[in-house]
């Protein structure tokens, strides 16, 4: 069975601005998810902002292996509810791609637990993307560096915890860096962070960027069953103890009774 | 100068459970603050749940170098603006010291992006924390194991993100494991979660975990001045680029204009 | 097509211990590559000491995907031109997962760097591993704990560098703790320690342990093509640079020169 | 007690090329050593690899807290049971800092266990090390970014295992990018890598690399007594065991016996 990827977009700038809009006539995120279809591992659909529950209901997301989210002008207006849900579908299993703008995205920075902030320039200027991982199963198939010769800038300090790896680091013709692509777990699933794609310029039709998002897409798929209460904090009664163990001083709670949260 | 510690305390079963109340007859925070006072480096001070803005008011926390938390019952009725407030600090700089229930605390979850859930039991029983990081500080002086002849038990799965470092990993005698002493680092502020302390046995007085304390203060300490804007993500004009370049291509953004969140 | 899997044991033991031998008449490599070849995914094979160039040439490397390492009594006889053929193969891409008393094995300290040292008592006592990183696919199939009634004990700390991730920690019944399942990555290498394995006791005919064999062979196997020079350190002259600069200043290396190793 | 620091120059180039020997006429270790010195909590002295047993005793290294090391041309010439011997010592407790072309230093492959190779260009190209990890100990006092108008470029991937904390991105005029700064823990000594430092230009006179120097030999300072036999795998009787067991089952070893290595 194929991987079951779900690109969300926020689908703003593509109603509202020309040069989005000729760009990406049917919205970014189906130009996402036609290229990871070109994948026959990959079935992709899309779902948006303006959707009911912002298209990410319950039933959807139990029915998704990955999430890629793009979003930018409208961050604030993702309810909270629903970035909670997708928070426990993440724990539970899910994958979870951010992109781009996404960094300040409120599901990647209630993930994170930092503030996600960085430093930015809108000039076309030229982004290299460097491999500081080779044959990261995230990079298969491209070569050491590849480049995009109209980006905007995004430079450090990136306001991210440590990543579990670094796996690009982009160069920009301005004179910044930026770790452009990097892992994280939380909970039972696996999260990547990737830094290319402003509204304004085709990033989303470069070869190698379409490659990375396949490679993510798969590499993010955890095949195991969803962890049904992500959750339970249970207790383990004494009478339940794998060693034998007997009761012993003063106590708050009795048998049974449930934990403080 | 000393390092200046801000013990955090429930203060809730001290006041309601008549156990609690003989062990800490001042509560819980005042002993585990005397206890870093026993140590010429640090000085600490407390402050609870029940003070005004739960006694963390912006000009207390910006005299406070590293906080400790201790919850337990009331992790609801902590105010969100002030656990974004305590997460705000911790991005600057200050260090944070969660301890044994304060894995359920806000502040905690909020910081790690996980659950944070694990399973536990109240039986009184022993355990036994051996040290997985010879020599790191936060375990001076101590040796590679110790006991505590009743505590709570804390079972894994532990939901956290991977730690920067396994500092410590406790045995129980009913038969569980559970990484009792594990490193973060947020933003510029180091974290340090802590295992023992269940409120009716009488571990803040136990002298090794005195020292594991009074040795965490010292290494989440950071003495570089706070970072003012935490959340900032300055724009950078192309006339300002670290190397000369020339704006390309269609943009978003008009100079000077502040980016989306 | 399947992947290929090469277990490698020492085949001391097998030989000269009659409880040994009776547990596992073929060797324990025979044992483990069995229970690999049980799953369709993998074609396993052997490899032992005994064999010329310890069965591990060049030839036979370059047809392995993963390999399985077991050794004990006899670490010193593994020739160390052998150990580096190995540890630049994984470099290369190969995955490796090293068993048991393999923490001494030459190929694993020499891809740890530290000292890979552990305190031990063997009494056929009880361990309890715990599942530390839920639905890591080194795990998938199993519960949160399982249990071998009768093993060697290992206890922290153990001399290892910070894992990337740690997926197992261990109870004994005699009172330690221990890390029982880590990962890493050396180049492009996936590697995974997992614990248990006395040849004394009939580990390897647990089918608990067999699962997770079973996965660490899939979880570590990287399907990209080798890297083939590993050491390969390049010179990039000036007029190969991505960007125009100009040479300026002293020079140490005249062109196309080989840098110092 | 001022902290120890000794620096290890290779003392060749400064000898042999005229531009090296005038740019550092003491050497490049005397210039590093003042610089260090010019901290009242740091005394430095130096050692070369000209001395007998390169400087490095026992004695000399039983009185050192951290270790500075600079090789280049002739990092063969190095002696293995002098590499084997520092490593134990970091393995202890000693800190390490490995500076520029000792990326290929024996002491640094030997610690990380990877083939820590790199591309190269010596074109005095301007490098911008941009700080990943803002009030870092390392970087205390130091702006966001910093640079130096002449360095060798080193470029990724570089081949090292994932580092516990990246401190510094460098950005190159030609293009490249590089993990500057990175930090490790091997036993109980701190690693740190830093990559500027190219024998034919003056960068051990830059402020900004000097203020790196003085802070990285701070934070990799571990007080604690070094530990005694670092590899030592001690066998704990079953009389021994902190909870009661009784053996069960064949063995091996007998009471007392030292284990495999």
């Amino acid at each position: 069975m194929s991987i079951r990827a779900l690109v969300w977009g926020e689908n703003v700038h593509e109603q509202k601005n020309k040069v989005v809009a000729e760009l990406y006539p049917n919205g970014m995120h189906s130009c996402i998810a036609e290229s990871l279809n070109s994948d026959a591992q990959i079935t992709a659909t899309t779902a948006t902002l303006q959707e009911p529950e912002h298209g990410l209901t319950e039933s959807r997301l139990a029915e998704t292996d990955v999430l890629l989210w793009w979003g930018h002008a409208a961050h604030g207006d993702v309810e909270d509810a629903i970035v909670e849900r997708v928070a426990e579908r993440v724990w539970g299993g899910m994958g979870l791609i951010v992109l781009h703008s996404g960094h300040f995205a409120k599901i990647f920075k209630r993930l994170m637990g930092t503030p996600c902030n960085l430093t930015w320039r809108e000039a076309g200027e030229r982004e290299r993307l460097w491999l500081t991982s080779r044959n990261h199963p995230i990079a298969a198939g491209l070569p050491d560096h590849f480049e995009l010769e109209n980006e905007e800038m995004y430079g450090e300090p990136f306001g991210i915890p440590e990543p579990l790896e670094t796996v690009f680091v982009s160069w920009f013709q301005g004179g910044e860096v930026f770790r452009s692509g990097v892992t994280y777990k939380r909970g039972a699933g696996n999260v990547f962070y990737f830094r290319p794609g402003h509204e304004t310029y085709p990033t989303y039709y470069d070869e190698n960027v379409r490659t990375v998002l396949r490679n993510a897409v798969k590499w993010a798929h955890n095949p195991a069953a969803r962890i049904a209460d992500v959750n339970a904090a249970p207790n383990v009664p004494v009478s339940e103890a794998l060693e034998p163990i007997e009761e012993r001083g003063p106590r708050l709670h009795h048998d049974g009774e449930e934990g403080y949260r």
